[in-house]
């Protein structure tokens, strides 16, 4: 009950706390960088496309021409969703949010992929090139659905960020919009022990399948304290019509001591590299469409940095990029999803190289032991009672 | 990618370290006891129904006679699938694990739930309430399904218990069978940051939903190290024809140093309170039905604990349980899911009532930070770089 917690080593929400060995992805907090299997993510977003990473997370190196040649037909020849999802999905309450429809998916989809629950390492690896190439699609069918739009027909060339784009939005042949949500891609792809990475290595540590584990990081990453933080920075830009009346509001809101959502982070308090990246294409995407929610954007993360030395983090400016682009807001957490999942699987896949069950211990502060109250017993028969199953036991033995 | 482990106060698989605070479950290791709640495990699997068990951990005390009625009335009455769910599930493959389905049965159930997303501690546990309703019945309708059977029909009199052993196995008027699962659901309820709980925490520490962190439990206890072990202990048991074939059968495999399923725990070392009622009651059913299957259970507890000082975990002896019950074997875990389903539930309530983000950090392990190889450069145009937009942007700025 009154456990000495600093002996115990307890820190709340195990901040700072090591839980484990990787080599996918390494921070850099003094340097402000971040490395995916030892390359900078500021070297990868300028130089790589979203298929190079997703085969490097998965695959532990770069591919060659012939291996990225190979992956990019598995993923473009994989997006058919199975007819009897796209038909349950028909059938479910359209104002369903969509980040509920992917958690579904991700589980669903394991039905009827018939290496499901082999545990092999390759396995595994085709399992995550399977939800690669599919959960993208889900977003775009289940946005179709629920505006009673013809369900759009995936393009086995196209590479995934221009279909999810085409799909989802009806945009094509824009390089600006392709290139900056694959950088968007890139830079969601993985963060070490994240908390939606963290749930899908406890489930994995305990030998259970990808699919389980990714399903819960769909979960786990829903939450507005995780990925549903674009979201919820897109309903604060939009809430101002110019930037003095965001400051204006901004400052109000302080006043308030509302959470301003979009910025802070628990590992990178100093700042977020992939949040300059993103703040780029965002001012980018803004110039090219003549829209003002980069520079007020911009205005909300200046009055931040002043009033609460905070910075923004990466889904901050995501909010400004989605928008440009012309994606539903609720489908923000959901593109998120079909990135992050590559570093799911490549998590997973590392836990099942080197498992040990991640089950902690607990401090309980509840009230002392006491007896079953008098007044709620013999509610059910007597007559079934282990204690006398016991005894008889006993004398059977003795 | 040298650092001091144990400055770090790095310990593999979290094992021994404390992630959080909790008043649901005490562990009490050197008494063998475990509370609920502040109450014996003893003195509830003698005294309580799983009704009751299910309303102390969701609402926070026992509940008076009026409440009690109320709550079996609610579960009595929620019992009816969604159609939409089950035409879903006459599509899927019959040859998906149970377990699958559960995973997708407990995601799927939101859509259909108005209360989803409404994360007030009333809300969450109406929806734990409809869980806890519908789980066991997914069980039954899946079951029918698969074997071409007409779908049962719930009965919205009966107990839990009642109503899963008969809509699964066929099994009516039964008292020592439905008082024996009941126990098992009894006992299966709650047990600290065991894997799937604290999973689900991880995921409820985002402010994600209840019913993301239900998921993400069913995905974590699936693994053979968690609830899956009590389907991998029956697969032993079968193997061997009588108790000595048993001993003969063990002796060899722990020569061959293979695992042998449903024996030892990370906090129990010394041995389950748990695991001797589930004894009592294997015992009492196989006596019951003059099966063998309790002798040869017990040949292989005695061997392992004589050999190798392990003592059964619960999944040991609820194997012969629920296998003399009539359950078909993949329907093991799920039915832990329908009981553990509250412990979770109270769980995420009780991280959404004093939340803090879980999020642990990582050892990185992995090589040196290296450059972009040049064979990989040059793969996409370069005219879209953001260091380019970045000082474009610059000298506007300037």
């Amino acid at each position: 009950m009154t456990m000495p917690k600093k002996e115990l080593g307890y820190s709340p929400g195990l901040d700072g706390i090591i839980a484990g060995e990787t080599a996918i992805c390494k921070i850099d907090i003094e340097r402000e960088d971040m490395f995916y299997r030892s390359y900078s993510i500021k070297e990868i977003a300028e130089e790589a496309t979203w298929e190079e990473v997703a085969y490097l997370l998965l695959y532990e190196h770069i591919p060659d021409k012939r291996e990225l040649a190979v992956f990019k037909k598995t993923i473009g020849e994989q997006r058919d969703l199975p007819g009897p999802l796209v038909d349950f999905l028909k059938k479910i309450p359209f104002g369903t949010p969509c980040m509920d429809i992917m958690r579904t998916a991700a589980s669903a989809l394991s039905h009827f992929d018939p290496l499901a629950n082999d545990n092999s390492k390759e396995a595994m690896q085709e399992q995550a090139t399977s939800l690669l190439s599919k959960l993208p699609v889900v977003i775009s069918v289940w946005n179709a659905i629920r505006n009673g739009k013809t369900i759009p027909e995936p393009d086995p060339k196209a590479s995934v960020a221009e279909d999810l784009l085409r799909m989802t939005t009806g945009k094509k042949n824009w390089p600006s919009g392709v290139r900056a949500l694959e950088v968007s891609l890139i830079l969601y792809a993985e963060h070490e022990f994240n908390a939606s990475t963290f749930a899908a290595r406890v489930i994995a540590s305990t030998l259970s399948d990808l699919y389980s584990a990714v399903t819960g990081g769909v979960g786990a990453i829903k939450g507005p304290l995780h990925g549903g933080a674009n979201e919820r920075a897109l309903e604060l830009i939009r809430k101002f019509k110019d930037p003095d009346d965001a400051e204006k509001g901004v400052l109000k809101m302080l006043d308030r001591k509302e959470k301003i959502m979009g910025f802070g982070h628990r590992v990178l308090r100093g700042g977020d590299s992939r949040a300059h990246i993103t703040k780029m294409w965002a001012r980018k995407l803004a110039e090219e469409a003549g829209s003002d929610f980069f520079a007020i954007s911009e205005r909300i993360d200046q009055v931040m940095e002043r009033e609460k030395g905070l910075f923004p983090n990466m889904d901050f400016y995501m909010a400004t990029v989605y928008n440009l682009l012309g994606f539903p807001t609720d489908t923000f957490t959901p593109i998120f999803v079909t990135s992050r999942v590559t570093g799911w699987s490549a998590n997973v896949i590392e836990q099942w190289s080197n498992n040990r069950l991640i089950r902690p211990r607990s401090l309980y502060n509840g009230p002392d032991p006491r007896p079953w109250p008098d007044q709620a017993r013999g509610r059910r028969s007597r007559r079934l009672s282990w204690a006398k199953l016991s005894k008889s036991a006993a004398s059977l033995s003795s």
